[in-house]
């Protein structure tokens, strides 16, 4: 009986129109019905890049999407490893579950409100898997392992290691999809790269997917596709200007809350947050509908400072930004004189850096392995050794940092020699 | 001092980035001034296609890019129409804010939610444009009869009858915008054509947007495109299947409160509009986000019809859908039998109309006029009398109607009689 | 030893880069050795699109990468029949061949030449296909009567109606190709639809492909794409005057020859056709380099007529033209006219009519069937009946006419008042 | 009067259109003019990409379509510079005339070509332009200097090194289009880069065109686009064995000839040029048409040699190749055993080595200048001072190189020892 729906077919194929992928094919069951639990459905009102609407209007697209898009892929390169045998039945069908579901812990705006709260997506995901959910129950109609299969191939703990580097290495279905897909969505030209050609030169070995010699172009393509998109889009200092607001807001909250401040109107799904005592239902409620709710209401709070951030949020009044190199100019220096002025640097003066690597050969402590190339004599290298480019590349670990600060709260100083300082050091930043 | 802010440029071209057109060119302050104003960037929080995500889950983006890209598309005209002489800085003014500004009126799920509550976004625009309103205090540093200017526009009354079919017409910068982003985020080829030509041939006449006889052809692909999304694309059932849904829940959440019912977590920013009393500044308030945290909440009311019909918004559990056509099966014969069952016929049993016309050449009371071709000898001539094709479809008024219903529960009738009729008469339909 | 030919695989699949389709896949032999013969690699040398490029500068490919399309659309077309059963190797084998080779028998500037030499590029097709040839010898290591079941497919005689219709009817890959690559190589949106979409919705029957009831929509768009690629692009009047000069040049030619003028360089590859003994060797000799090496040659001829229509051709000095209409205006008028001012009206004053139908239902006569819809219900109707866009457009058989002639001529002409005649008649033409 | 017809503009804009611009548009009477000599139209009678079409078969694009998109971008240039002031109609003409004509003196095949006779298409380039042609015609009618200062800039002498360098430097106007419409034409996503982006960030300064600061991400963008195209599109080894088959074919052609071999039918437009004795008009005259045409004919000769080669080429059955590096086995190793077995190796065997490099610093002897990066304070850097991605690829000088030889004339070999010790040496390079 449970084995029938492990291979039940749909009676004729499902199809959703994608931007990415043309189309997304379901011919699986139990596909069909993951994607029916609520716990998928509420993937729509997380959005995929956060606060980057600030930066470019239209990225307004959801993990939804995206998660339908590594799904799609992880389907094609099932299909095209079926090409060197040993794929089972069950595999094809843990690392779809697995594709399909790789993001669905996510949170409203994961990454300021995890750095608050300590939550953590990844941990989500897992409790989401395997706790009282929907998503559950169709997994344990394979078989009651099933769950704790896909959850741990997730959590790059499972032993198939061909299936983890499909979903999550240094050239997997998800940064494959992501960036295509961030990059039609915003209208932006860097991040296409050709992945027909990658999915044609992927071979699966027994640990990871290998390339073909033939396709290193391909992955030096998709390498500097991955670091464009990391400089020119995600990395966005106006993007960045909003997620510094949320630190703030999360942060303002959840002292007034410990304060016992008491809110115009309780944000009660926040709560469990505010005592460190949320459960998985708790996370489940709280996307991004319920925390913009709450960030409109703030607008209207009595504490001045909650007030002010969440407007400048909700109707997107940005802090400024200047270049920051602690050293240079300290940020002590600027936060006494913001004190000495009245504004509380804690809340109107945040430093903000970032850094990505485009490939990562080998650090110690890396999750994700090199990309090994399959010579045509059977031999494997590392692709660093053989690509002049992704050798330049390798290891490049370039960071940056901004000082946000809200510019008209500084203009509108009194004191005339404060002010003039902060202008004068802010200028010497930029 | 007031003219000076009208023709006021910013010191540099800002720029968005746009999938559509490439870039959002901005160079006058006004324009800056408006996009910044907390009524404009509340377009954020409304979806340009409602629940259309329902069925095409890519259709996610706003009003607001919406509304920045028939700018952009208006900007564009202006610049060609500089060609034929005759265009005023002041003209080009108008043109450009009622263009950015045409949709700012819009609320929560537009057509469902103006249904239920008898408000109109047309007047809300206008209402939004006169009001007390950052919008407002942007135009009149113009001057004080520059409001009125631009809402004459958009309600199609103010004196410069080409300004308003740049803006609304059969081929207007809306039209031209909508088609091309919907297509674009859906994926879908219908709903392009070829915008720089049919720009290329638009002539300025005193009354209306001519087209030149070379860009008949143009035209045609337009139009066609135009039908082809309607029927393809915004009358897609499961998507009005959503607005059915959202329908029967303003209707059930009314009628609880008429009825003095308790809500659990009172709606507080809908209680105005219950009560028909509501201001432009309860409008303002009410976008998607609070809309759907609603709805979010009533999944778990204590009355049951409002909490199915909340789910089944919520987390997609649409109703199903035949086609129907009243008079081969009366409504009322499902009607008794569904009320026969238990099963509340108001809010389990509605059809849903559509219609459209691909090109509407004069039907009495249509606000919009006819195309008008230029020909090379100077004489001007109704579109659907040079075109074959366009004739073809000239006022060619299809329609089309669904009945929906929940399939589980009819399945779940006990009564073996009443449940076979029914299932037989849904059989007949589809 | 025959049937291991038959279905030899390749060791690995082998792929052509396509702007269209991506990738052009081949895995089987035969299809492999049928590109590499010399009949097949002469494709490059004919232009698909004629003398198109002196209107769309850009359309310069070949009906070599064409032929490619056609194929890789049928190979998708098997593939997805597949799941319809009934489908054999060997009429995948005879559909793949059938449309690798439906348009080998093509000859330089296809329509001038055939009207002036008489030739045929279908009775060609078949004399290459069953003659001695590259080609009939790999289609004979199949069996002796291959070549014979191939010809027959393309000449519409084969009993599997069903393949036939999937090469050449009026929603064929013949036609899904050209569109989508004259579409993209011009850079015009018109010939754009969702060939995906329409490769989902077809459904193989015994006599044909049907289209699912679904589809119709899809189908509008393919017709109407269809429509606007003939009258917006194919039918461009000055591509229209390149085929006018070659015919006029051809006849030219070959009346001079019948006459016994010497050439400077005989053109000793056409004189078969001039003296109608040409055999398949000899057509196949005779490609578009050929017959442009001869143009080129002739701008330096003793003749001048003919060297003056070659150097309007070499170096696009094109005829002037206006609409015409036999009747308002008689080309008698404007013939005897001509012959008064001393310009050879046979050579320096043609009309042109073109006419395209975009669906054709049922006209007595025609070839092609209609395209039949698979209703849900498993009932087949004729298209037209169902689409009111499509019935509107049926039987639709628009034709146009151009009169050409050399502008700069005629404002040569000495005698001012026939001079006067003439440019006042053009003048009430245009 | 001269001067009337420098700036005399077009009753009304003409316009082609174009895949990779979208439009190109025309309104200067001399840009008509040139495009309508007979040498500017020649170019459509040499492909852009020479032999790539053996690799990538939809390469049939010609530099016609090429250098009108030089002469957009260059246009679009010189718009979006007035900007910046002191842009006169002079350079403006100046530019455009020098963007347009800058390839009109390329010839067919150009690299294989100019290797044996030694002609260079720069030099003709100047030729054309300063000669007795209707390009130096329609110059002249600005003024009697002006064909020289064309060719000037287009020969990097002009004193206005700011239009040089748009023209050609390191990230210039023939580059930008020949990567968009390469990748373009051939379907491939790795030219693709912001060209909207790029023009925005483009300034002028005296000497050259700067890069803004913001600009910088979307020329390491360029850059590895040009890399990408260089290595996997340009250097297709499949299309290098076709101007390998070209050398060798001019070589015997031209050794025959000078031997006092008889053709059947005398090349007489290539004898000039066997007799080193060509002028501007007999070069003009050697378009691809004519040197395909004489390929086609060898096919047919009596020498072996040359038809072999010809029929090689005309019917694409390419040698083999296999990576060479000089050293690990020498070419004279192979070249005696190919002696040995009777298979001449002047005409049999051949290595070609290629090598580019991305980003060109200051290599001693770069006609190109570095690109320079204007930073907001106004001061300017070299761009891999910048950049650590273009630092990283700075100077790299990559190269590689095949060896080529016909594999079925080495396995007809019947002396076996000879046989084995080839294959051998062959197998030890694959």
């Amino acid at each position: 009986m449970v084995t029938d729906y492990k291979y039940e077919q749909l009676e004729s194929e499902k199809v959703f129109k994608d931007p990415v992928h043309s189309y997304i094919h379901v011919t699986d069951r139990i596909i069909w019905d993951l994607i029916k639990t609520k716990e998928f459905q509420r993937l729509r009102r997380i959005k995929q890049l956060g606060t980057l609407y600030f930066a470019f209007p239209s990225a307004e697209h959801s993990r939804f999407t995206h998660s339908l898009g590594v799904y799609e892929i992880v389907r094609k390169m099932v299909e095209n490893f079926s090409r060197y045998d040993k794929w089972t039945k069950d595999d094809r069908l843990l690392a779809l579950c697995a594709a399909l579901l790789h993001d669905v812990g996510h949170g409203p705006f994961s990454h300021s409100f995890e750095k608050i709260f300590g939550t953590d997506h990844e941990t989500y995901t897992k409790k989401i898997i395997l706790g009282d959910t929907e998503v559950n129950r169709v997994l344990k109609r394979v078989d009651e392992s099933f769950p704790e299969a896909v959850a741990s191939v997730i959590a790059h703990t499972h032993e198939n290691k061909l299936i983890i580097s499909m979903i999550s290495s240094q050239i997997d279905a998800d940064r494959m999809d992501y960036l295509q897909r961030d990059s039609y969505v915003t209208g932006v030209e860097y991040g296409k790269f050709d992945i027909d050609r990658l999915l044609r030169v992927m071979v699966p070995s027994k640990d990871e997917v290998l390339i073909k010699d033939s396709g290193m172009h391909a992955v030096e393509d998709y390498l500097m596709s991955r670091y464009q998109m990391y400089w020119q889009i995600y990395f966005h200092p106006v993007s960045r200007g909003g997620e510094v607001l949320l630190t703030l807001i999360f942060n303002r909250a959840k002292e007034l809350y410990e304060r016992g401040y008491v809110f115009k109107q309780p944000p009660k799904y926040l709560i469990p947050f505010f005592e460190k005592r949320e459960t998985v239902h708790d996370y489940l409620i709280l996307d991004e509908t319920v925390m913009n709710f709450y960030l409109q209401e703030w607008v209207e709070e009595i504490d001045e400072i909650l007030n002010e951030l969440a407007d400048r949020f909700v109707n997107r009044k940005l802090f400024n930004y200047v270049p920051f190199y602690d050293g240079f100019i300290t940020y002590s220096e600027l936060e006494s004189l913001f004190e000495a002025a009245g504004i509380d640097p804690k809340y109107f003066l945040l430093t903000d850096k970032y850094s990505d690597m485009p490939y990562d050969y080998d650090r110690p402590g890396s999750s994700r392995q090199p990309i090994h190339i399959l010579k045509e004599s059977g031999s494997i290298r590392e692709i660093s050794a053989e690509s002049v480019v992704i050798q330049a590349i390798t290891g490049l670990d370039r960071s940056n940092a901004k000082l946000y600060y809200p510019k008209e709260k500084v203009m509108r100083i009194k004191d005339d020699t404060i002010k003039k300082k902060i202008l004068n050091l802010l200028n010497e930043l930029s």
